[in-house]
This record gives structure tokens, sequence and C-alpha cells, in this order.
């Protein structure tokens, strides 16, 4: 970011960046961008695909041309690089049910009071916050989110060397829509999982083991990770997206749990935006310390040190820290 | 805008874009810039300053550092040229005041219901819109966008070569804030304002008027400009940021009755983002089009042939298109 001279579209964009935001999830929900994939490329085609009116998609797709999203060329509108990769649904990338989750009201409210949340140090959501018992925002999250995680699943199976392991039980803490257990037990048919999360929950987890072809060696623990005796002994206990939803106490009665469920020689996964130390980069990830902010009573995005810290305080040996490139994620590995 | 390779950071920050508005007012609103400006650079400093918890402050500062706004060395926080420029409320030319109306309720319920919006061809902000009598939401825009529109004004009031005109009498339509025509005010002592607008928003403009020093050749003329007579005869009539709002017919009908309200040799001054004619830029007009079909019934973003044929529609003779740079606002001037 060039701090240099003072950019007057650097803050108009940014004082406008909720319209980016609303302009791109009206073109996920009317499926303008595989309509365009399909052949419809005129205002006329895509209002007919779409049901829109062509007054209003003419504002949005010259909009979303502005956005970067579209390409037009005459009365022919096409599809960015970015979109026929991640929001055309025909794309194996498709990303677009994310805005699902990201700009869902759950999450927006956070931020319609973030003044008060930067006042107060958390969360100014009445009610605390989405940790309560079954809260809807998760059913959203792990239906939305899975083809991002998809791609950090696949990514932490490698990091594992998964194909080569032998008939590890893994335990998928907080598992959401499940795809990090999911994804090892599929690269490796003699992996069982067992998946825990609230029974809302865990109804799409176990969909998409379904899907997957795995049902059979994915196992269901509903309830709450603070209150479920985990059982085990597990070879993995993966931690994914959950430690940052609360302070380093809290962090640390899971990962106590975690540590006494895992047998000898067995690991603990973390998965979660780790920001360097001086929270200077990666941007998303130092970003994501609002998110928490917003959302949460006391979560942050925690560094590698915070998390080497809690991880030494619960038993925990070897503690080693694993980019995810392309993926913005980090994996914490800590041995039992 | 490359559009030659997918870009997953490009998707997350327009997935996020209304984190990034949120971020910012929060800065505004808590005053963080001019705090950093008057040298409260610490968290520890910053906390004391602005009533806000130092968790909150870390999370909300980095955000901002990766957004552009601030610049970190070690545990100090400066101000990046854009935020010394625009946010900081000592700088001539702040405008953190804009937030309050761009990222108002009133204008994001508009792009809360895009979808539907675009469905149907014009917003869906249920009782149509803001263009009901003394709807408040224009005292907030009259309140918030007067830097902006200051900026604006005194282009415009260069394009007119005010200092050198003889004693214009001006009628300001719309006027809101009134800075177009009390800049022009300021600039020839010889000159006469009518500025119209809905008695609730005139009193912003009056205040404004006073605060120039040309209250007493400053007047008001309450009501509609569909509604109200607008007298005359006038040597210049403003339509600043008005016509906007409206379809044609109903913008016609404003002009007719400002070139029957034009003295000879009397000129209509229409001031708004004007895209070019195949809508492919400047950006901020392409992209306005969307907030006009997000907050208004049947309103646009007019290309210059739309708005002269409108023009020769209603009597006006040369028409012309005048750029307003460094604003993103183009000037149409209509001979009577």
């Amino acid at each position: 970011m060039a701090n240099d001279q003072p950019s007057f579209d650097l803050m108009w964009a940014t004082l406008t960046g909720y319209q980016r935001t609303a302009a791109l999830k009206a073109a996920i929900e009317l499926d303008v961008f595989s309509a365009i994939a399909g052949g419809a490329t005129t205002l006329a085609a895509l209002a007919k695909r779409s049901g829109a009116s062509e007054r209003g998609l003419r504002a949005l797709l010259n909009h979303l041309v502005m956005d970067g999203f579209l390409t037009r060329a005459g009365e022919h509108y096409g599809l960015s690089a970015t979109a026929a990769a991640f929001l055309d649904r025909g794309a194996p990338t498709f990303m677009g049910s994310a805005v699902e989750f990201i700009a869902s009201p759950y999450v927006r409210e956070g931020f319609d009071r973030l003044t008060e949340a930067v006042r107060r140090g958390g969360s100014a959501i009445p009610e605390g916050s989405s940790l309560v018992p079954e809260h809807p925002m998760w059913v959203s999250f792990a239906r939305a989110m899975g083809p991002f995680a998809g791609m950090s699943a696949r990514l932490v199976a490698n990091l594992l060397d998964v194909e080569r392991a032998p008939a590890w039980k893994v335990l998928d803490v907080a598992a959401g829509h499940g795809l990090f257990g999911i994804t090892l037990a599929q690269q490796n048919p003699a992996i069982e999982v067992t998946a825990l999360d609230w029974k809302n929950v865990l109804a799409v987890a176990q969909e998409n083991a379904r899907l997957a072809g795995v049902a059979g060696r994915h196992h269901l623990l509903p309830g709450s990770a603070f209150d479920v005796p985990f059982g085990g002994p597990y070879d993995l206990v993966l931690l994914p997206n959950i430690l940052h939803h609360f302070d380093p106490p809290a962090c640390e009665r899971l990962l106590a749990k975690a540590h006494a469920a895992l047998a000898p020689g067995g690991r603990a996964v973390i998965v979660e935006f780790v920001p360097d130390d001086d929270r200077m980069a990666p941007p998303e990830a130092v970003r994501f310390a609002l998110v928490m902010l917003a959302g949460t009573p006391a979560g942050d995005a925690y560094t590698f040190p915070e998390y080497r810290t809690m991880l030494q305080k619960t038993g925990f040996g070897r503690t080693t820290l694993h980019e995810l490139a392309p993926s913005p994620m980090r994996a914490v590995i800590a041995e039992r």
C-alpha cells in the first residue's frame, strides 16, 4: 500500500466497501456468473436467465466490471479470471457460497457495532455472541464455508503426509462442515474420524461425509467441545478454526482435553489465521483479529508464540508452525 | 484491474469489503486519526485519549495499517498520507464526516436489499425511498457531505470564472449543505443566492452561509423543487446532485422549470457523476448507477447524451460537458 501520496480513491473505496460486498453478493444470489459462463452474455439474455430487470442488471454488471469480476466488450459481458475460477458454480474451485456466511447478518452484526466493541474490547453483540449452544450461525458457516475449507483441508492432509499414514484415529473438534477430518479419511482408507460439534451442525458434516463416501468411517460426537468427553485415545486431534473464538484460559481448557485424549506419539493440529509475532502480516491474519473482536467476547488471532505458550502450559512437547500456501491459513502442530 | 489471473485476494477483499468500511467508520467515530496527529501514537496513549480499550484498539489499528490508513513502526502508529489529508479533523481537507452519510443506515438499507432491487429495476426499500418530504436522510447528507461538496463547489466556481462575473442572481436547487451557491457568493460579493430545499435541510445551508459570511446574500426557498415556484429571473440555476434521483420525465419537469426561471443569457449548471457514453468510466460514476438503483425508484447516473436530450427537450440551447478534475464529478452547462 503506497502511503506517500494522499489517495482520495483509497478513502472512497473504503467508505463504499460495503457496496462492493453487496454487489458481489447480489450477483452470486442471482447466479449471474454461472449464467455468463453458460453463454448468456447480454443484458437481455441475462435478464431472461436470472429473472432480473435489464435496468437493474446493467447497473450491477457495470459495477462488477469496475470491481474486476466481469469484462465487457460492446454489449457482451464476460467473466474475469477471478470470477471464472471462484464464482461460476460449474467451476471446481467455486467459492461463491462463502458470501452466505461472510456477509451474513450474524457476522455483519458485530461490525455494525464495531465502535462499541473497540471501546469495550470485545463483541458488542447483545447476548454475548454466537458462542451459545446450537447457534444457527454455525450451520450457515458449515454450509457456506465448505469450499473455502476444502482447500485448506487438502493442504493440511498434504502437510501430514496422510496417504502414507497408518490407521490413525482422528478427533475433529468443532468440525463444522467436517471437511478437515473427512479429507483425511478420503485420502487414507484406514483412517477413522470422530467429528465433534453441536448436533445441528453435525448434520452438515454427516452429509458431507456421505457425499465424500466416508460415512462408514465418520463418527459423530454431538455437544460442546468444552463439555463432552473427548474419548480416545486418538493419533490426531484436529482443532481447525476453533481456538480463535476464546480467551487463552478457555483455549487451554480445550488443549488440556486434547492432550489427555492423545495416544503416545499423537499430535494436536491447529489450523488458524496466525499473524506474525508483530501482527503486521499476513494481511488477512492481521485483519482477522478484528473479526474476532467484532464477533466474540474475548477471541483473537493468536500468534505462534501465544499458541506455543498455551500448548506448553497444557503439557505438549515440540510445537511447530507450518505455512499452508496458497491459503492464508497456517497450521500449528504440537506433539504429545 | 488485472483480469488475467484468478485473484483469491480480490474476491476475499470484496467479500469482506463491508468490514473495511466498518473499521474506517469506527476509527473516525473514535477520532483515532486526530489523536495520532495530536501525538498519541501508542496503544496506551490512544486508549486514554479515545476512551477505548487497548485490546480493541490493537485489532482496529492493525487492520487500518493493512488497509493503508495507518503506518506502524514498533509500538508507534502514524498516519498514512491519505489519513493525514482526509481523516485528521485538524486538516483543512478533512472529509471523515462523509462516513456519517455514505455508511449511514439510510444508504446502506438499499444495498441490504440489492438483489431485490436488481430483480425489480428500482430500490427495494419499503415506502419507496428517501424521496419523501423532509426525509431526515437529507439533513444527514447536508451535514456529512459538506467537505466533499466543498471541493466540487470550488471547482465549479473556477469553471464559471465567478470572480469576474457581474451581479449574478443564482438559484441553488436542492441545495442541501448549500455549498455550491455559497461558494459562488463567497468568491464574488455581488452575487445573490436563493437556496431551495426542504425546510429541515435549509437549516444546514443557512448555518453554512452564516459561517461563510454570506448569510445576507443567501436567501431560503423552502419546499420541493417540483412544487415550489422558482421565481427569478436568474442568471444561473444550479442543479447539483439532484437529477440522478429521478427518471427522465421527472428530470425534464425540473429542467423546464429551470429554463422558465432563467434570464436571457442565463445558464443551467448540472453537477453530477456523469459516466462516459458506454458507461465504462470513470469508475466512481459507473458505480454510482448502482447507488441510485439501490436507493431510488427510478434514478440513474445519466450520460452526457442523456442529459443533452433532456435539455434539448426542455428548450435549452448549447450544452457542454466539463471535467472537474481531480473530483470524479463532471458539470453539464446548458445555455438558455
